[in-house]
């Protein structure tokens, strides 16, 4: 997974793959598949390993909305930074690099986008029906918006932004949010 | 350009761009040069003919500001559907396809994203000396936010949103903006 969160999947030959898995190439394709599939099988390893923990905590009512939002998007950013890791989602990242071409794996990539942004829609219409959100808030633009914000933030990130700035773009992204106690115009 | 532009770097061969450019091999190298080259000079091509009139556009004191941000967002929203052109951003796709490596191109790239955040700025610092914007607000922050939001939409379009749903994230990310005669926190 780390190859292709890192190289993506058109940089990333079959000798990479032998070399990172430690397996000859009759074995890597007995075992895992060409190389599409070992890509569908490392956006799967990611999924399960970083993008369904972070929607559980999401979901968690335990924490308020803002809090929880702010979480997710940061949990993303610090991920970028320091950490030794590859450079932003490898979801996102993928979404980019797999262009145009209906395949398997783009149609698998828009199902993980559209899991996320089902997520996020859960999380915001709880919060308004506790209140917790303006009555007025449409959630669905919200959740493709907050969605779409690991985008914003992986860009402005490979931009080379320092992370205080993209602390501060967190901030502004959750100022969209229409929160009831707040004085505003309907979203 | 629109080769590179529809498949990026890495999917456009040599051949490929023998094919468009109607050019032999041997007078595309001395012409243009190696593929890194003619990617670059695609790049520059897209920045004058799409970026510069849109960023100019936006530094129009004509026009108010939050109706010229919706402009310069919709604008690139709009050239992503039914135009025939390829998907999204020309430079953010760019930014996510050439991953990790500090070459030429990714430092190219890093330019023409500073030079967009920059237009952001100086028009969001001009809405704030003319009382557009609240005397709070911070624009770095908020510029940074407008420039990321290109490859927010360009996700979510790539993802299957249709042009309303993109229509309404444009919106959502509007309501971050701290007008004066908004009742709101300081961002």
């Amino acid at each position: 997974m780390q190859l292709y969160w890192d190289k993506g999947f058109e940089r990333t030959s079959m000798a990479d793959l032998v070399k990172a898995t430690g397996m000859a190439k009759p074995g890597l394709y007995a075992n895992l598949g060409d190389k599409e599939q070992i890509f569908q099988k490392a956006l799967e390893h990611y999924d399960e390993t970083v993008v369904c923990p972070m929607l559980e905590k999401l979901l968690s009512p335990s924490t308020p909305l803002k809090e929880a939002l702010r979480q997710s998007l940061s949990g993303m950013m610090h991920s970028l930074r320091g950490s030794g890791l590859p450079m932003g989602c490898f979801v996102i990242n993928s979404t980019f690099e797999c262009t145009g071409e209906k395949d398997r794996i783009s149609e698998y990539l828009a199902q993980m986008n559209a899991k996320r942004r089902d997520a996020y829609l859960e999380r915001l219409d709880h919060a308004k029906a506790d209140g917790e959100l303006s009555k007025g808030a449409d959630t669905l633009a919200l959740a493709n918006f907050f969605t779409g914000q690991s985008a914003a933030i992986g860009a402005m990130a490979r931009s080379g932004l320092p992370l205080s700035e993209l602390d501060a773009m967190v901030e502004v992204a959750l100022s969209a949010l229409p929160e009831d106690e707040k004085v505003r115009r309907t979203v």
